[in-house]
Formats: structure tokens, C-alpha cells, sequence
């Protein structure tokens, strides 16, 4: 898999390419990881990739010319990697085009698992600006927001996604089974974990997890994500897989929990 | 404004903390940015933070004693920089605690105005492993998610939520008033931006942008705000701030749709 981020601000990424995750899995050769400053693409002597916008008000917005250039340039050399320099339109692994913008869709686990079968990612960060709306309409194939949160630039928002959809490369994680059992890949929060000591500062580590009954620590620990569940994310409810013994256990649940309140 | 991280690998937030508007904020005394490794709290000859979850199962989990140790130094940092030595147990500004799960209440832009009001915060992130359960119970005071979607580690979603908390400071963001207009601040999404070329490569700004009319520029602008929210987040609308005149806007655009679907 390759994934080029279009950036003002490389060195946001560098750091983060080079560590953990990405940068082990940089170093198997499961991803290739690149940072392309836009600016390099800017097209004029003053290096200028953004402008005002029309119609006024306050601002800078991004310029089409430079992101048009730098995704071209991207699409020409994977073109060349293939040996096929001539089909730059036409490469011959279609990338997914990504503008990170807080008007996009907004990302989940479904996203990730979907960008996880892509062989090669583009992503689009502006910082401050805005984006010149035919970047939107005639370039990028995927708008993506991580969330109902401003921030200065994209370039957080895709190394979020990045991280995400890395790990969930064959190879990737260490320990091949952690992709799957993590939160939302279940469609439930996580049960409470526990570790050494088993006293710390007089809190004791449940009973049920030092009874060594494997059987009975799986039935505490299924509940306990149900509960966790109902608690803080019920949402999550309506589009995690359930059992026919899940729903009597989360049935029970709520009976004691409306007990509680009454 | 103080800010601590509690993380594993500090080079991943350093390389953020000097860059862009959180370099600019710290250069101008606005902010103070700290990553502190917890594995220099580890207490052990061995330098181990993790160990093997009670009960069996994979992966591993965070134990409670480097956590806390390095919560309080942190604690006993700020004491002492306040004259205050004695006091590291009720320090003169009370932090929050905050830990970056996917348990955790899923992050949004009124949290970020409420966080954007405190002194202090200290961010604690994990790294592939689980917290023992009685960080969580004895030591936070928030728990915080930026999505639904699976990371290898707190540290993108700690310098995230952290972008967004600096930059709503006084002073952090060159022009003043940026941090009101952008999305979510005024519960709408953005209206579409163009600036120079007025036509690139056959695709023209609109005419509206380019009559210099600006209550007419206005109008359209905040009609588009309205559709575009109405067409991808329309969730958006029902806690949105809007006119009369907004209302009726809606109105009209909801029933242009439902015509052009027939």
C-alpha cells in the first residue's frame, strides 16, 4: 500500500511516519509513506498556494493550481513505478483521492476497513484555508471529517486515519488476533481490564478475574462490555452483532438499571 | 495554559508541538507544552509500564503505579511552581484528567470551548495495551474519544484534541475572528469557497462571487451553508442557530429537493 499526504507541514508527519505502528510497518515494507509539500507545486516565483477569496470576507482560501499539480505529479511517478509513463491519466491503480474538510463524511471503522483494501491513498491536507471548491468537485474522490471538531489543519485528521487503516494491514500489528478485538471492531466498548498489583493503594483486582474459571470470566467479561455498552454508548446498540444470550443478559441489564433509578 | 501529555512516545508529540499555530502559541507564552514519558515512573529495575491481563486473554495492559506516579509529579511540578510546595496533594489549580479511549465521551466543539477554559490539562495516553480499570476509576476526571474508529495509541487523539483546545486561546490564531466563522462553531457547514484562477481549466467561479454585490454575496453564501448542511449533515440543522429567514430558506430548498427526486 503507498499513501501521499499533501501537506504545508511535513515535518507533522515525519514524526509520526517514523514511529510505532507506521513506523514498523514502514520498515517490513507493508506501506509506503510520503509527505508532498504542495508548496513545491505552487506554480509562480513567490511560491504562493493560496489567495482571498472572491465574493470577500476574511481568510485565505487554497488555490486549485497547486493541490491539481501535486496530485498529478503523485499519479505520474506511481505511473512510472508501474513502468507505464505514458498513462499518467490513466494510472493503473486508480487511487482514492481524500480531502480531509469538516464538511466530509464522517469517518468510522466501516471507512477504515473499506480504505484498508486500497493499494494506493492520497490525502489532501489544508491548514487554516479553505479549499477552492473545485478541488471538491473535480479532483478528490472521498471527503472525510474525524469529527464535529475544528481544528487548524487536515494534517491530524489523516494521520488519524492513516494509524487506523495501517494497522489493520496484514503483518502490521504484532499480535494478529488485537485487530479484531478491539472496541468498535466488535460493535461493543471494551470490558474492564485489570493488571499487577492486585491491590494498588487498597482497589482490588475483581474476584472473578483471580478465580481462574475460564468459562465463568468470559460470561463476567461479555456482560460487562454489554453494561459498558448500554451505559455510555447505547447507539452502539442498534449495530453490534448480538447474541440470543447477549440480548437476555442486556434485557436483565436494563430491568436493574431502571430498578436503581426507581 | 498548561498542557501535559503522559505517553510512550514523546517524539510524537514534540515533532506537532512545534509546528504551526501549537509552536506559534508556545513561542508566544500563550501555551506551555509538555510530553513526560511514563516509563520514567515505571518504579521497576526493568522499566516495565505493562503487564499481562488478570483473568487471561490477549494483549497487554497498563499498570496503575506509572500512571499515577507521573500524574503526580505533574501534580508536584505545578505545586511547586506556584510557591506551593507543601500543597502537592490539593495543588492551587485543580487539573483534568483526561484519557483518551474509545470508552470515552465522543469529543465535540462545546467540549473543546469547555476545555478551552481550564488552566491545566494532562492527557494520558495508552499505546496498543488497555488500562488497568482503576486508572480510570480513581485517577481521571474525563474520559475522551475522538470517533468511532480503532488507533494504535492516544497520542494523535491527545495532540488533536489539543490543537483545538489552543487555538480557541486569545492571541493563538493570527486573525481574530477565525476561530467564529469555521464550521461547527456556527453550526453550520461551510458555504463553498473559490478564489484566483476566476476559470481554471474550463471550470468557472460562480458569477454571483464576481458581481461585487455584496448583500446579494451574502444571501448566497449563507443559502449555501444551509444546503450543503441539509444535504450531508442534516443533524447539523436541528441545533443550529438559525433565522426566521433561515427557516424559510429551508424550506424552500427541502421542497426543491423532494421535486427534483420525483
Amino acid at each position: 500500500m503507498r499513501i501521499d499526504v499533501l501537506t504545508l507541514f511535513p515535518e507533522m508527519c515525519e514524526g509520526v511516519f517514523g514511529t510505532s505502528i507506521l513506523g514498523k510497518a514502514r520498515d517490513k515494507g507493508i506501506v509506503s509513506l510520503n509527505a508532498v509539500n504542495f508548496r513545491d507545486f505552487s506554480g509562480n516565483k513567490h511560491n504562493s498556494v493560496d489567495d482571498t477569496p472572491y465574493g470577500g470576507g476574511g481568510g485565505m482560501v487554497l488555490k486549485p493550481d497547486p493541490i491539481f499539480a501535486a496530485v498529478e505529479h503523485v499519479l505520474a511517478e506511481t505511473s512510472a513505478e508501474a513502468g507505464t509513463a505514458e498513462s499518467a491519466i490513466d494510472p493503473p491503480v486508480k487511487p482514492r483521492i481524500i480531502l480531509m474538510c469538516p464538511q466530509g463524511q464522517t469517518y468510522n471503522q466501516q471507512i477504515a476497513e473499506e480504505l484498508a483494501q486500497e493499494q494506493h491513498l492520497i490525502f489532501i491536507c489544508g491548514h487554516y484555508e479553505g479549499y477552492d471548491e473545485r478541488i471538491r468537485e473535480h479532483l478528490v474522490t472521498d471527503e472525510l471529517s474525524i469529527g464535529d471538531y475544528v481544528l487548524t489543519g487536515g494534517e491530524l485528521p489523516a494521520l488519524t486515519v492513516i494509524d487506523s487503516v495501517v494497522r489493520l494491514q496484514p503483518g502490521a500489528l504484532g499480535n494478529e488476533t488485537s485487530a479484531v478485538t478491539d472496541s468498535f471492531s466488535t460493535g461493543l466498548l471494551e470490558y474492564p481490564h485489570y493488571t499487577r498489583p492486585a491491590e494498588f493503594r487498597g482497589w482490588k483486582v475483581p474476584d472473578m478475574l483471580l478465580s481462574g474459571h475460564h468459562a465463568n470470566i468470559e460470561v463476567w467479561r461479555r456482560e460487562q462490555a454489554l453494561q459498558r455498552t448500554l451505559e455510555r454508548r447505547p447507539d452502539l446498540l442498534e449495530t453490534a452483532e448480538l447474541s440470543a444470550k447477549d440480548k437476555l443478559t442486556l434485557k436483565r441489564l436494563q430491568e436493574q438499571t431502571s430498578l436503581n433509578n426507581k
